[in-house]
């Protein structure tokens, strides 16, 4: 019998991941990882802010005492006092969250993977930030929503920019309101409380993302919109900007009824996150130095951020404006219009510095003249010598466009 | 302004998110977790069997002279050196596997559920084989497939009744060729070659799941349906029955058209599984121990699953039938066609032993009389008890149904 070898692209892929498209992100960010690259491109904490020490003697004592619990096979809801001591720490002023609302997750990406994948059907309306969050847009975009801009200004998302229409047909709307990514900016308390009134009049789900809410740089951050409207918000947060991303360690709160869909889809999908990483994270929340742990971080960010801020203004030429972060990781600057922010990612590149272009964090309407600086993961001296760069390249292309301009 | 309270379950879930059903399983397992059960219900690996003093000397090296590695991000594919490593085992006889083909996953449930959500459309046909793996079939019902159950015999599912019709619209066929959770068969060398041909006739993608296959009692398993057909397969693998389940580590391999899609569906769901824990695999796979490892927990499994023969041999009441395993974890037991195992299970319960109703193995069309039972969990002592007490069970219910029979 002549067995023929199949042919190459055969198989029937199902809808979605048809429409999947390669990551030219995944490419640039390699790029960026080049040594000889000063890089602002990667959301990576600094790798000074890592607790290694505190890990390695609670991995030690992990695995020392609780070894079988560690390694076996654990519930899909997470390590129960991992879960206690999230709840607890969510659990301020009037508001009170118990474990039984907190299903912990691989990463918060995950959590916006069981979200999406419970709340949305093809076709389903699906509101997002613009600029927002690309890991976001990636998780939700799997599921083929159609997505809908929420246009945001300096004091975040516009309430009075969604229509009522919107609002009650749409599955969720998802904000990052605490020093977002990209730009850093905050929802402001007016915002907050016009919103969630909005949603207590139209019934929508907030899906409130809040990776960089412990990163504040003083005071405190408004109250969550968890705490304003518990029962119309799914509320993620993570370990990977506070402990360490390698674990893989994340959480979302939400109300009873989803809840019991989102641990099915958990226990789908990955039966539970890692034992062993639960419980490092668990050690690190309660063992009495976590706070003094944050505010060490806190003080390194808010040291680079306003080194960062101080090299902008000292270097940047005229017509470049950026945001002023309150806590975070990252800021966003908008270049002169006729700046295209993925060639001058090219200039910047030969000049050994790098970003994430703009267009990269909208889900429909990129905006070419912008882009995401992080400040968290280089050093001092590499924030100055790569700003001075980026804002050579920056003046090469605005000499360059000038000229194109002058000839008539 | 009255601001009413948003009503309870206002929200539109998605279809596949309405068809999810709360799982009586999960319940059942936990009764089965009772301290005062001998459970061979849940398909944990032996506690006497983690390498914990290994792990945590390899997790401390680790966190010594690779913290920065362990703890930030990582790529989406997984650890190099691990993905080499597995490339490596894999790569037996005349079959070469390049770790550029080797996907890591947090366990291998992840990986079901990503080949899932790259191939499955709401109705698309998807052929598993009957009984099979539960968690594949929760992973695979989260995309709304429609199941085509594939017959089996002692040597595994049947090639020859599977039409040429189905071959050539199934989008794939879900099958666990090594001593099969839930019946410990493994599909003969012959089944295999007819399988592989059909395959190359209809272009049907297999999707192998191996998560036992190193827990051979003695010998060799037969070639791996990678190794006959590597352009039709894609194949998952697991560390969690030879290093721990609480790591989370699983791995796929695929042909590259398909790999492309599901990195992107990986990047997705989690960004990347667990960094330490990749790292802890890759330690011990690497050490030079591992070899002796396995064959440690193939001793241990091989005596135990004996010993479990043995017993039901000798306290098991005429009608009862059970499988051989020849490795793995599981065996499977087909009762008196009048006895419902579900009801079994409250007697059983009763009696201070748990087993699965063979009920929850099938992707359509139940077996009311079937159960299966691990042997890798328990301790020699509890497998003697725990069968002696499922036979007293078993008895009183034969002896309750001759009763009402008997009954005009």
């Amino acid at each position: 019998m002549d067995r023929h070898l199949p042919p190459a692209g055969r198989w029937q892929l199902a809808m979605r991941a048809q429409r999947m498209k390669p990551s030219s992100l995944r490419e640039l960010l390699k790029v960026a990882e080049r040594p000889d690259i000063i890089s602002f491109a990667g959301g990576l904490p600094s790798p000074y802010a890592l607790p290694v020490e505190r890990l390695r003697a609670a991995a030690d004592d992990i695995l020392r005492h609780d070894a079988t619990g560690a390694l076996q096979y654990g519930p899909s809801e997470g390590y129960t006092p991992l879960r206690e001591a999230i709840a607890e720490r969510l659990s301020t002023g009037g508001t009170r969250i118990n474990a039984s609302q907190i299903l912990v997750t691989t990463g918060s990406q995950q959590a916006l993977d069981l979200v999406a994948r419970v709340l949305i059907d093809p076709g389903s309306r699906v509101l997002v930030e613009t600029p927002t969050y690309l890991g976001a847009v990636q998780a939700l975009a799997q599921y083929e929503p159609a997505f809908e801009e929420v246009p945001t200004d300096a004091a975040g998302l516009l309430p009075d920019r969604l229509s009522d229409a919107s609002m009650r047909s749409a599955r969720l709307l998802y904000t990052q309101p605490n020093f977002q990514n990209p730009t850093g900016r905050t929802l402001s308390l007016e915002r907050r409380i016009a919103l969630v009134a909005r949603v207590h009049d139209t019934g929508l789900l907030l899906v409130e993302d809040d990776p960089y809410g412990e990163l504040v740089y003083s005071g405190h951050t408004p109250p969550s919109l968890l705490s304003m409207a518990p029962e119309s918000v799914v509320h993620l947060g993570s370990f990977s900007k506070v402990i360490a991303p390698g674990l893989r360690v994340g959480y979302l709160v939400a109300p009873e009824e989803l809840m019991v869909k989102l641990l099915q889809a958990k226990q789908a999908s990955d039966l539970h996150t890692t034992g062993l990483t639960q419980r490092l994270a668990h050690a690190l929340l309660t063992d009495g130095d976590y706070d003094s742990h944050l505010t060490a971080i806190r003080l390194r960010y808010r040291a680079q951020c306003a080194l960062m801020l101080k090299c902008l203004a000292q270097y940047m030429p005229d017509g470049v404006a950026w945001t002023r972060p309150a806590g975070g990781m990252f800021l966003w600057v908008t270049l002169p219009e006729q700046i295209d922010s993925s060639h001058l990612f090219e200039d910047a590149l030969k000049l050994g510095v790098a970003f994430i272009p703009g267009a990269s964090f909208h889900a429909i309407s990129p905006q070419a003249n912008t882009l995401r600086l992080t400040f968290a993961t280089a050093t001092p001296t590499e924030i100055e010598t790569g700003i001075a760069r980026l804002a050579d390249a920056i003046k090469a292309r605005l000499r360059e466009t000038a000229v194109c301009v002058a000839v008539p």
